[in-house]
C-alpha cells in the first residue's frame, strides 16, 4: 500500500513541475541565450543539474514520509469492527495514552498488554483446544500402551466416549494431559505441537485449529503494537502448547507468553544436557494465578487486559486498580450463528462473576455478534 | 558521536558551494541582468528556491545516512576492551550469525543473549551485593524488632559481627534474606530497592553499586543490541532485586530479566487487588536452575550466554549444545588491583568447574586484567 500510495502522490508534484506544457521548452530557450551571453550562469545550472538527484531523492523521501504519516492518520485500524461503542473505547484509550502531554500518558516501555488466549485470541468451543489435542494424542499413543484398554480415563476415550471419559473431573484431566505433554524435552514436544497444528482439524468447522482465531483481534494485537505496545498472552492454557506458533500466527513471541506450565528438569544424558518435562504441575496461570503469573514474568502491571471468561477476572482486576488510564476489556461470546454463544452456564469459558464486575466497573464489554464484522480470517473480503 | 561527525561532514560541503569567495556576488549579478531580460529565466530560479529547502533536506538526509553507515563500519563497537583474543572472538561470531547468506546465519527473532549479574555485569565482591542489601535492611528494620536482639543470626549481625551471623550458613542467610525481602507488596519492595540503590555505598570502594557495573560488558550489551539481539538477565540473584534498575543501568527492561524468586499470592484487600511477597522458595535461577529458567521465562535456548562463575556451566553447556554458532563466554576475575582476583577457591563467585569446562570446551574465557582497559564507567576516557 505504502508504494502504491508513494506512486500516486508523484503525479500532482509532476504535474505541477509541468503544469504549463510549454514551460520547458521555453525554459530550454532562455537557458541557451542566458548561458551563451553569462558563462557564470552556466555554472549556476550546471550546478543545479548535479543537485538534481539529491532534490529529486530528498522530494521523495519527504513525501513518502508524509503519505505514511497521513496513510496512518486516515486508515481505519480496526477495519474488522463495527463503529461501536467497545471500538471508540478502544481507540480513545490509544489514543490517550500515547499523545505526548496527555494527562495519561505512559512511556513506550510501560505499554503493556496481556491477552488471554482461549476464548479471548481464539475460540475454545466445545471444549478448549489443547484438550482436543491431548485426546487427539491419547488415540495416537494408545498402539504403545496397552494398558490404557482397561483404564479409566483411557478406556472410555479409545471407545470413542469422550463424555465418559472427561466425566472423572479434573483428576481425569490431569492425567491425560500428564501423560500426553511430559517425558519428553521441551523441543521434542515442541515438534509435537507443531504437527498437530499444522494439520489437526476442528471437530464441528473442520478448520485448522489456528484458523480459528479472531480477526478483530488479530487487528487490536497489530494496532497496539504500532502504537508502541509490547503485548503478552497470558492464558490459563500450557505455555510450550502456545510458544511454538504464537509469534507466526498472533505475532507474540515465545518469550512473551505467559501461561501454565509442568516441572521441568535439567540432566545430562552422555555428557548432552537435557531439559526432560516432567508430570508435575509447576504453575496453573488462571484466575488469581493469572496477575502472579504477570508479576513474575513480566514484572509490570500492564495497562491494558483482555480476557472473555472469570478465569480472567483476577488479571482485570489487577490491572484496572491503579493510577493512570487503563483498559480491560472482556470478548462476550453472542453470536450463536457464526461461532458460539455462551457466557453464565458454560463450562468452558465461563463468563458470570467477571461479566457482573464488567457492569460495575464499566469494563469494555464486545458483543461478537453486533461489534465484530468478521470472525475468522477466512472471512474478511 | 553522530551529530558531532554530522555537523563536520558537512564543512566540505559548505566549503564546495563557496569554493570561489567572489562567486555568490558575481552570480547574483549574472540573475538580476539574466531575469530582467528573461522572465521566463526568472520563474526557473524562482522554482529553484523554492526547491532549495526540499534540496538541503534531502541532502542532509542522505549525508546523515552516508555518516551513520560509515561510523558504524568502522566505530570500534567496543572500546573498553584490548585488541585481544576474546574480543576478536565476540565480533567474530557476531558477524558469522548476522550475515545473511552465512552458513550460521541467524534471523533476529532467535539472537538470544543471556547474561549472569553478580560478577558478570557487575562485582560481586566481598559479598554479592543483594546480600549487602538484607544486611543494610536488618540494620534499618532492628527497631522494629527488639527480639532480634536475642536471636541469630540477627544479634551477631547487629553487633556488627557479620561473619558470626553468616557462619549459620545458607538457613542463616535464608533467615535474613527473608525478613528483609518478604511480608510486602511487589510494589513496595520496588521502592525499598531503589531507596537503597540509589544511595548505599560499598564497603570498600565507597561507590554506588551500579557505579560497579563493567563498562567493558555495558558496551558488549549495546553492541548484542545494536546487531539485533535480545539481552537477558538469567541471575541467581533475586528478580525482584534486579527488576527495579536493570534497565536504567543496561538497558534491560523487567521483562526481559529472569532470577530466583520467592513466592507471591494473589488477595483482596478492602476491595483491592493486591500481590504479596511471601517467605517461600519459589524458583531458585542458579545452576541447574539456569537451564531451566531460561525455557521458563524465555522459551528459546540462547546462541550467546555470558557468566562468570560455577553457577553459570550448565547455562554455558546448554547454550552450547545445539547446532550453529554458539558464543559462550566467561568473565575471569584475575585483577587484584583494579578490581578482585578469585577462582576456584572464592566463596563468592567459585570459577573451578566452569573453567575447566572452559578450557576443554574451547569457550571464551575474558582475563578481566589484560582484556579490559578499564573495569568501571568512571574510568572511561
Amino acid at each position: 500500500m505504502c508504494l502504491h500510495s508513494l506512486a500516486d502522490s508523484h503525479k500532482p508534484q509532476r504535474d505541477f513541475l509541468s503544469s504549463d506544457r510549454h514551460a520547458p521548452f521555453m525554459i530550454g530557450i532562455a537557458k541557451s541565450i542566458a548561458m551563451r551571453e553569462f558563462p557564470l550562469l552556466k555554472a549556476l545550472v550546471v550546478f543545479r543539474r548535479s543537485c538534481r538527484l539529491a532534490f529529486v531523492l530528498g522530494t521523495v523521501i519527504l513525501i513518502s514520509v508524509q503519505v505514511q504519516v497521513q496513510a496512518q492518520a486516515q486508515a481505519d485500524p480496526l477495519p474488522s469492527w463495527n463503529d461501536v461503542a467497545s471500538k471508540k473505547a478502544i481507540i480513545a484509550f490509544v489514543e490517550d495514552v500515547i499523545r505526548e502531554g496527555s494527562p495519561h500518558f505512559v512511556p513506550p516501555d510501560e505499554r503493556i498488554a496481556t491477552f488471554d488466549n482461549d476464548g479471548t485470541l481464539w475460540a475454545e468451543q466445545p471444549m478448549y483446544f489443547q484438550l482436543l489435542f491431548a485426546l487427539d494424542r491419547v488415540r495416537l499413543l494408545a498402539p504403545h500402551h496397552p494398558e490404557w484398554k482397561s483404564q479409566e480415563p483411557f478406556a472410555s476415550l479409545l471407545k470413542g466416549d469422550v463424555k465418559g471419559a472427561l466425566a472423572g473431573g479434573e483428576p481425569a484431566i490431569g492425567r491425560i494431559v500428564m501423560v500426553t505433554h511430559t517425558g519428553m524435552t521441551p523441543e521434542a514436544f515442541d515438534q509435537i505441537v507443531l504437527r498437530w497444528i499444522a494439520s489437526a482439524r476442528h471437530p464441528t468447522t473442520g478448520r485448522l485449529y489456528t484458523d480459528m482465531v479472531y480477526q478483530p483481534m488479530l487487528e487490536l494485537l497489530a494496532y497496539m503494537r504500532a502504537n508502541g505496545f509490547k503485548t503478552f498472552i497470558v492464558s490459563g492454557g500450557g505455555i510450550e502448547f502456545m510458544r511454538p506458533w504464537t509469534e507466526r500466527v498472533y505475532g507474540i513471541p515465545p518469550e512473551q507468553v505467559v501461561g501454565s506450565s509442568v516441572k521441568t528438569k535439567f540432566e545430562m544424558q552422555d555428557k548432552i544436557p537435557l531439559l526432560m518435562r516432567l508430570p508435575e504441575i509447576n504453575f496453573i496461570d488462571d484466575k488469581s494465578g493469572k496477575p502472579v503469573g504477570i508479576q513474575q514474568y513480566i514484572g509490570r502491571r500492564p495497562i491494558a487486559a483482555f480476557g472473555n471468561s472469570d478465569g480472567d477476572l483476577e488479571m482485570l482486576q489487577w490491572t484496572t486498580a491503579a493510577k493512570g488510564a487503563r483498559l480491560a476489556l472482556i470478548v462476550h461470546h453472542t453470536d450463536a450463528v457464526r461461532e458460539w454463544a455462551y457466557d453464565r452456564n458454560s463450562s468452558i469459558g465461563r463468563l458470570d462473576k467477571a461479566l457482573d464486575a464488567a457492569q460495575a466497573e464499566g469494563w469494555v464489554v464486545v458483543d461478537m455478534k453486533n461489534d465484530w464484522k468478521v470472525i475468522y480470517p477466512s472471512e474478511k473480503q
